[in-house]
This record gives structure tokens, C-alpha cells and sequence, in this order.
């Protein structure tokens, strides 16, 4: 079985086939977040801090963290956010950028052992990430799009992934290290989005014994009651063999979606965690006669 | 690709690989229902009416029918039953009984081409219901136990169920008509009963190209928040290959499920439905805010 194990200073996640699902939260990501972006750009964190804390709370068991703010110092807010959210929760987290000079910055004072998020299958990429992620014993997200873009075919998106795979070994990085993420189409926009990711999971899976990985929330994109595809998608793909995703825990669509489909794939001990999560049947906003339910 | 078509007089209903999951609604079933089966067997029908009124109306593309009461006249009863339920829908039905006497006199009485509910490998039961099925050119569900009860070995199950394909063409029922029950446990009782199912339906959609069914309800037996694990069970074994099942489309965690998992697997074009379904956000217990939930 392959494990990916991540760390902070004092907590370990282990990301792994029939082990329970690693939820990786979303939220602290300026992407579309108006005002996130203009708050962290003018120094102020503490909706970073408030982000951190409700999806730890929810149940997130590593967080991803994104600085990217176009005209930004993006190095320089990573490396504050990275260490902010390091200070108020123990959970690992995903250091995420498209710049190599953020991921730098974010490494550096980062405690314990990231998941850097990302690396492609471009070659300048490959070569300026890589022998970072090697140099500071990270695991990183590997990404199926070259400099061809986002193949709409799933056999030369497995393609790409397995280079990636392979040039990270030329790094001494192991196929452990490496989390793919097949990447995920809205379903609206492109009816086949789905059936791709499972089939793409499968073979990754099958094929190359690696971990996977996705940013969920897309393939709900412009949809209504989207968080119900999203949570649907979700348990789909871990049937396929999904073993962690990016993801909201503070949608109880979503994180439902996954705790039961952890319980159906029988990753969830007798039931315990479930069982406990839903003992109070107003807790996650799931009581069904005259209940009021909770906001996101 | 295998189509399994059933019909009532006046509307054809098919199940089939890459078609929209077909909702079989189970609520006409006496079992565990101590005040329908009182009434049923006092001759007071009227809820079998509102139960099949209000199951259509919420979407079920089919209604399964069982009047299985200890003591009572059940081949009367379902007679009685099947001839009611096609006076007020036009949905197709699935005649539900472990009593040879009792399907034979719901087939007598139905007008279309009915599903018959069921068969199992036992020899006995092999030798008597196959003919029935084969002299009223009807469909058949396929339950995978024989003699020796319910295997908790899936191979041994996949094995019970290619028998009683082989014995159904023996008498001239070819496997499109042939849908088979895998059979599912609680997964509370049994952590492997999930997977168990989701190989099995693969298998039997790979190895034996027959449609698929299952009562739904039973994986949640015994959990809290139980509708939310039937739904996303439902949505797992629709990623394995499941093309029908026999579950409640009046609680919205198991419709929703199934409907979005139809937007994943791709066969809900352009997503019309899910649209359809949430363009009034309050329609389907989805409001987010403030909203009442609808009780089962």
C-alpha cells in the first residue's frame, strides 16, 4: 500500500489506499475571494486565522494555503500566512502556489514536512520544483497538464502523470511523495467530467500506486444546489479510489458525503466516527423535522 | 448494451448501462409497517393509494409491490394491490412476493409487462418462478442466495446469480430480462458489506452484462443520519455500474444522491434535470437558510 505521510510539528497525516479520506481544506485561498485578498494584502489575517480554525474545527485534516494576489508580494504573504495558520492549529498543510519563489518562501518556514501544491508535467516547472520538494524531504501534488494545457483525453492526462512520477524519481523523490491530481472539469460544462476523474483515479491507483488528489469544488461549478454534486462527485471518486481531496468541511453537503462514503468503503471502524459525528442529529445540520439548518 | 424494458399499459420504462438510474419506489411493502398491513388486511387500501401517488409524484420511475402479511390471503391481497396502484399511475411495477401463488396472481391482473420480484438460485423456487416468468414474457429480478442462504463470500454470490442467467435462457429468458439483486447487508453489522456490493455489481456488469438492483434502504440499518449513507451508497454503486434499486424517493438525501450521481455518470444531458429538480431551491429540502425542511 503507499502511504503519504505529512506533518507538522507535531501532528502526522497519513494519505493512503483503505485508510479513512484526507479532507484538505479549501478556504484559505484569496482565488475569488474579493475581499480575502484585499484584507491579506493590506497585512490583515485574521480571516486567514478565522478560515484556519472553523475547518480544523470541522473536521479538516490538513489545510491548503494559497497567497496568490495578482501585483502582490506573494513570497511574503505565503511565508506570514504558512506560519500564521502553523501558530493557531497543529494540522499539516499544503503550501500552494504556481510560483516557485511563494513555494520557497512558504518552505522555509514551514515546521514539519509539507505537501507542496504543485507541480506539472511542464518542463521548466519540473525542473525548478522538484529538486525543491527533493531538497526539503516534502511530498508535492503533481498536476496531469503539460505545456499543452488540460488534455480533454484521460489517456494522455494518465500519460503526463506517470512523467511526473518518473522525473520525481530521477529526483530520489518516491512515488509515495507524489499525490496526483487528475484534475476535475465542471460536469456542466463537459458531461464526461466525471466518468474522466474516475476512470483517471482507477488507473492511477491500479497503475501506478499513487495517491490522488483534486480541487472538488469545480466540477460543481455554475451548477444549483451545487454542494450536493460536490459531496456526490466526492463519494464517487473515493469509490473509484480517490484518497484525499481539496475540499470545503464546512459544507455539510460535502463532508457528510465523504464521512459516509468512508463508512461505505469500510474505512470508517465500526462506524465510529460516524456514529459519533451523528449522535446529536442537530450537529451537522442534518435533523429532518422542524430543525433548523446551519449556514455554510 | 443490455436494456431491461418494462411497461405498464400506457408508459415503457428502461434500465440500462448509461441511461438514467431507475428509482424503484419501496414504500408498498407491509413489512415493519404494522398500520398498512392492518389496514391492508382489513381491505383499506387507502394508503397503498397515497403511497403510490406520492412515490410517482416525487419521481419514482417505478413501484415495487408486496403484500406480504403473516396469516393473510397475500395472492388476493396483491391482486387486489397491483390492480389499484395501475388504476391511479402509470408507472410500471414490480410484482414483490416470495410466494409463487401470490406473484402469479399479481401477473394475472397486470396490464404491460411487469418485473417479477423475485427469483433466487434455490432449485425449487428456479423451477417455479422462471416459468411464470418466461409464459408472461416479463422481466425477472435475480436474488444471489440458494439453498445454502446468503453467501458472505461475493464470489460465491457472483456465482449464484451467472446460475440463475443460465437457467432463466434455459427457459427462453434472455439476461436483458434477467436484473440481479447482489443482495446488501448493513454495513453497521458488516464493515466489507459495502465494498462487497460494489464489486459484485461490477463483476455482473463486466462478466455477465446484466442490469443490476437492490434494496437500497437496508445498508443504513441501524445508523444514525441514515438516509444520508443509503443516498451516498446509492451514488458508489452507480459509479460501480448499479442501474436500478429499490429504495424511498420521498427522503430527499437518497433522491438527491441519485440525481446528482446521474449528472456525474453523465446521463443527465446538459444536467436538464438537476436544473429542472433546483431551479426553486426550496423544492427538494436543499434551502440553505432559514429554510423548513420537508419531513420524509
Amino acid at each position: 500500500m503507499t502511504d503519504t505521510v505529512v506533518s507538522s510539528a507535531t501532528r502526522e497525516v497519513v494519505i493512503g489506499f483503505g485508510r479513512p479520506f484526507v479532507m484538505i481544506g479549501e478556504r484559505i485561498n484569496p482565488t475569488g475571494r474579493r475581499l480575502l485578498a484585499e484584507e491579506m494584502r493590506n497585512g490583515d489575517f485574521s480571516r486567514v486565522e478565522a478560515d484556519a480554525l472553523a475547518q480544523a474545527a470541522a473536521g479538516a485534516h490538513m489545510l491548503d494555503v494559497n497567497a496568490g494576489i495578482p501585483l502582490a508580494d506573494e513570497p511574503g504573504l505565503l511565508a506570514q500566512a504558512v506560519k500564521l495558520v502553523q501558530s493557531v492549529t497543529d494540522v499539516p498543510l499544503s503550501i500552494d502556489s504556481s510560483i516557485v519563489e511563494a513555494l520557497e518562501a512558504g518552505i522555509a518556514v514551514y515546521e514539519g514536512k509539507p505537501l507542496i501544491n504543485s507541480v506539472t508535467g511542464e518542463e521548466e516547472v519540473l525542473e525548478r520544483v522538484l529538486p525543491l520538494v527533493a531538497r526539503h524531504g516534502a511530498a508535492v501534488v503533481a498536476i496531469s497538464n503539460d505545456e499543452t494545457g488540460i488534455s480533454e483525453d484521460p489517456d494522455v492526462r494518465f500519460e503526463v502523470a506517470r512523467k511526473i512520477v518518473n522525473r520525481a524519481a530521477d529526483h530520489g523523490i518516491g512515488a509515495a511523495d507524489v499525490v496526483v491530481d487528475p484534475l476535475v472539469m465542471p460536469i456542466g460544462a463537459m458531461g464526461t467530467a466525471g466518468r474522466q476523474v474516475f476512470q483517471l483515479v482507477r488507473r492511477l491507483r491500479e497503475e501506478l500506486g499513487v495517491n490522488t488528489t483534486c480541487g472538488a469544488s469545480n466540477v460543481s461549478f455554475g451548477l444549483p444546489a451545487r454542494h450536493m454534486i460536490t459531496g456526490t462527485f466526492l463519494a464517487m471518486a473515493m469509490a473509484a479510489g480517490l484518497t484525499s481531496a481539496i475540499m470545503n468541511p464546512l459544507h455539510p453537503e460535502v463532508k457528510n458525503a465523504v464521512l459516509a462514503a468512508d463508512v461505505l468503503a469500510g474505512n470508517d471502524r465500526d462506524c465510529a466516527r460516524w456514529i459519533a459525528e451523528h449522535r446529536d442529529p442537530d450537529a451537522v445540520g442534518l435533523r429532518r423535522r422542524g430543525g433548523r439548518r446551519r449556514g455554510p
